[in-house]
């Protein structure tokens, strides 16, 4: 399979549009992304390798050694080091653990793809208190990902209470009626306050992008 | 169809459960409703026409001429004034014009009834200073009814504020994506903070019947 | 991850509600359930953990060995004696053997929160007598728990009997075409008799805390 | 058109399956209507129009004059006299008003394929007393048609009280989690109770058409 | 967990309906269907276990060895031997092996349940000589299970040939858009052919009980 | 409107693809539709107006007044004769009446897209005689458009009598379970039959175009 | 209902967030649109009505002759010309006229929020030349909005071509399976290129909102 | 259950419709498939096993021990070789790895059913211009496979390119929003482009079959 998997890079995007491709482990073998991480390797700039478990990290490590592996994210990068920030302030939110692994990919992709960024992980509707505690770094955003299962609510709170758009990731993190994010995914959509874009449920790297991409330095 | 409509009635409810039946116009012809109320009328206590259009109405006055009806929440009843308030206050709450009639259907059943009852028509999740500021009317409650469409958020960020216990409305008001009420009614299941129950989608009499049931005086 | 678990907690969830916050122990590492119930054991009050597996419950009784856990309804709670029973009586039911994991913690979680509860495992819609022969227990409830699977008509069945609300869970239990409990989560959103609060599929906790709320005792 | 509508007949039908051709009206103009009655008025034995509107009975008339037609049911039938009835008893149930269209088609069809049927209007699962108060008729039946929308628990019930199968017509009468009729369909499939059988949603006259053969003499 | 599972039981169903009841032990442990088994040796007629894996069967087994175990389609049943059959023929069909289990639990429930029964392995509708080849015998039934998975077009086709009644199983067999029997579900539903009674995804049980009730003897 | 109207066409679409593009005129105004009339009757070649109601016509006509209509399948199209026909036989078949206003949209779009066409519409899977009886033709097709609501089943069954690729159409004509359309697609995408490729519900357009890409004459 | 419908307005939220509040017209009145106006008459800035018919239009310019009406686009706004713009250029993009009216909502929107706004109405995915002649301007924008029913593969199309981040809006347009914009909203969330924020069927206003707010000036 | 097993074959399908059945091991024990693979040996022309776990490639090979076995695609065939091809070109397409093994079943079909295939693993609609590169392989096409998951929208791009048909088989890769394929198929049947007939997901065989009809030589 070797001779196939090369034909997934995309490597003419950076140019085309400004940020790297990412690589979806999930469903690949751990010798088919070792495969990709050997040809990408050769490529300037950054590179992610996303829903990776630990198989998939060794492969990569096995060709790229210094790569840094977040294993609760899922996330595979190199240069280990995110590059400087430029552009706005991103602000990554969720309620608590069970949502940490997706905002963490996302809160790490903004960061890789160039952006300063936040990760505020105690917030809950259920709770309003802890929101309205920390509105002052919420409002200092540039963007802000949310990240909620469940009812799937905050991302709509978070965005009647500031002028930055809010990108919303639903988890398929709940009990039964949540449908594996089914759920929160439509709540986000019918939030009741505008600014709100929606991504697919569980892809962190994906909200992680878009913000990055809303919070990019205005060329001059 | 006359001698058949009477089958429907189930007169001895009031003496199994302790509260009336109510009659469902939606469906029904207007000689249908008619006929019925024409038997009902000689029953004791409360009667109540839930869904009843103009036609409905004029044929229950046509038997009943001094029945109450609320055009807006489609609710008919006689005896026209509710019966004196016991047990503890409900409060109907709902976050604007659009979910009016169905949250003034939750709070005549509650009337009627027999419990005491606020209708609060200003609190929607976008704009949170707005349930803030009616906290102390909303923790005086023995039950709350929460009116929501769109994304349904209301009820779960009420239920987190109080300790009494939320019945959850979801209506069919919202965009596309709300898929006539389905996108709130998953939002009020999934709600984050407990004491959450949820009645069919629009159903301001059922809101309402659970909420006069929870608030009923205990007995000694 | 130690670090972030801690945000998890909303402590000052009693103070404000009346009622402790639970922690969802599903999709979480027993090292993130055990830093957790270290800072919670700090914390007065009952505490409560939910669907924990014994993995989870031997990293919580490694910081509080006292804990007590129904390995059935995988529920922990501290102190593990149920606090003295105040306001009404609840009473929880289920049809048989495959719906009691979820009935138990209900019934568990009711008694926590300062109920008296009783349990009836014995009663389905399939044999009718079964449910009359309990009429006079269901009857002195001021709030009944239903937990049902399949088809989910009991709980419809049992509000028709009684004047109490009657709080629905639905299972994921049956074949097919219940598709993980939807099926009997639709039935008792649309259950004939009105006074049935429907809560998200197989929450017995989220049933019991929501009777515990309405059997409270009345404020004076 | 009239030249093709005529393709519709598949008037071999009696002879190969021993029951007629029903001619679904829905969805096909007066004119088509009319011009398939004046041909099947030249066939043998029993002609069924169903969901015939006022104007398809009108064309079918035209044709037909001495047609019946059942407004309420929407079904038109020549000969005006159902046939002399052999067989088991046909037993047709609903709860009320609402479901009486569907119910009544199913008890005409039962009737016109020849089976000997009555019609029951008047129990529902909320008044446990109606059901038990008709026992004896039900349990006299050869097959009982139950006709249910909302919750759809009735079949279920019904089911668990006789030992003749039951077959169940979900209606689309009902709130909006209702779905149109989706919740009692699938309410009806999962019922506890085995020896339900389960045909389309206000498909009166399949129910009937199913309980004729169910209950058909046996050829000797 | 015994003295609740015991509760499980409606050992009076034999008297009431004239069908015992059977266990579903999908979801129960071998010990508290070893303690149903225990409880039910003691009651006169047949008994039935439903989806029994080798575990379940083990556990019958060390309490009633004489049990007969049809591993293939999950059943256990005794005495071992079925009833002398009465009644009119019950036939069994289904397309192939894949659909197989489900069509021998039908088969096997129609046996226990005292019915003359034939099972039909080799038909589907890829290749309608196969069904017109066994027309003869199917012709012969007075009921018929069509089991199928994909499409679930052979109940509608069956149905079309033949005048007894049909009781159409859906199964979970099929690619991605089967939707785990969701496809030949609604399909069935839907059968162009009246005749045709649909029961839940993958339950042969089910289906072989209805036809059992179908071909039941007529009483005099 | 006008102006932007005539960013919709994509005149050079028979350049690049060899067929013309048509215009969707369901949701477009009749000013819209003639003006769109207006640009088209330029161009060289075959016009097509689908979903066109008698107000379109209307439209169209005062443009284009030798546009031919064929008001049960909604098209329009000039030149008003099919061009000579070219390349394989499609035949488009369907089970009846109600299906026929599909059908006639695919076999119309067939033919003025320059294919020779037959319709076949009375054959049903109800009654496989009339599958059977046109045998000779279904296989003299180089493609064959088979059109069905309800179950859906006919397309499968075809499949499985030729060799020739099957277009399946869908329609939304049924029962409620149905779901508009739902229960056919579902049913087509499951054929048991391989060689069955579906378009759209009720989209005969897509049908006709994607038949008569098949049966196009082979290049040399 | 004059009294409770000023309940509805937020108007703080200019203050708040940055940007007025709409108000939703569909499912209101004309009399209470009416009644809304006049109290917004008197709050400074921008007022938008949204989903307004004919009917509410003519009852806001009762009260506020001025407002600026798009009927295609069902937006009311007053001062009826849009401030001067800052921050970024947004191009509004859809495929032809039967997006049109969401397309110009959005389009709207935008320009009464403040920024500069361009309308691409003639780029579809069948014809990517179409695209590709419009990449300049698309390269230009700081965000871009893309309206799209059918298939909604058009964002995902841009997205890949462009850095800015890109609002999807899915239509209600579309034949039978596109579920009333089901399809194209799954597409939208679906789409392989990083950089899409999916926002609710048919909301062009939510989409011109999120717009707006990604293409702000950046605070200094 | 050997005996049942042989049951399943169809083997006069290749007289009839001039393509060998296919066997679809999902589901069957590796002894089943032995027992259908010893069989079929005896039968002329190609044999083909889809979905073939390698447990079912050593059962087949016990009997056939020359089988050819593509474990990505899950392929079993013999004789080995396909036949020298005949007809008009088949391309298979796909963006990347993680649809290759469909991809591949697709590829490897048309060639075991005698048609000239080529297989595309490199375009995607996230960079165009790699589809736009490969233009002149799919216009030098009879048919073209496109095989796709996530946004599903590649078959559609491809359609409106080219004049020959395009079968879209849609996969289950993706985000939780894909819902198992659901997205990608719907994306399908909505195509803006006309010429694309579905398949059902992941149904890599389907698609090839198809496709391989489509290509078959013009018989004279």
């Amino acid at each position: 399979m070797g001779e196939e998997s090369e034909f997934d890079l995309d490597t003419e995007r950076f140019a085309r549009r400004g940020y790297p491709e990412a690589v979806f482990c999930e469903g690949k073998t751990a010798e088919q992304v070792r495969a990709i991480a050997a040809r990408l390797r050769q490529e300037p700039g950054v590179a992610l390798f996303t829903r990776a478990n630990p198989d998939h990290a060794a492969a990569v490590r096995a060709e790229v050694p210094e790569a840094h592996y977040d294993e609760l994210a899922g996330l595979l990068a190199w240069p280990p080091t995110p590059p400087p920030p430029t552009g706005g302030l991103v602000v990554v939110a969720c309620a608590g653990t069970s949502d940490l692994p997706v905002a963490r990919e996302a809160w790490s992709t903004v960061r890789y793809l160039g952006r300063p960024a936040e990760l505020i992980a105690d917030i809950g509707v259920a709770g309003l208190h802890r929101i309205l505690g920390r509105l002052d770094l919420l409002r200092s955003a540039r963007a802000i990902v949310v990240v909620a299962g469940m009812d799937g609510a905050l991302p709509g709170v978070v965005a009647g209470l500031v002028s930055a758009p809010v990108v919303a990731v639903p988890t398929s993190v709940g009990y039964g009626a949540a449908f594996d994010g089914l759920a929160p995914l439509l709540t986000m959509l019918n939030a009741c306050a505008p600014g709100v874009g929606v991504v697919n449920i569980d892809n962190g790297y994906g909200g992680g992008h878009l913000a990055a991409q809303i919070a990019a330095p205005t060329p001059d």
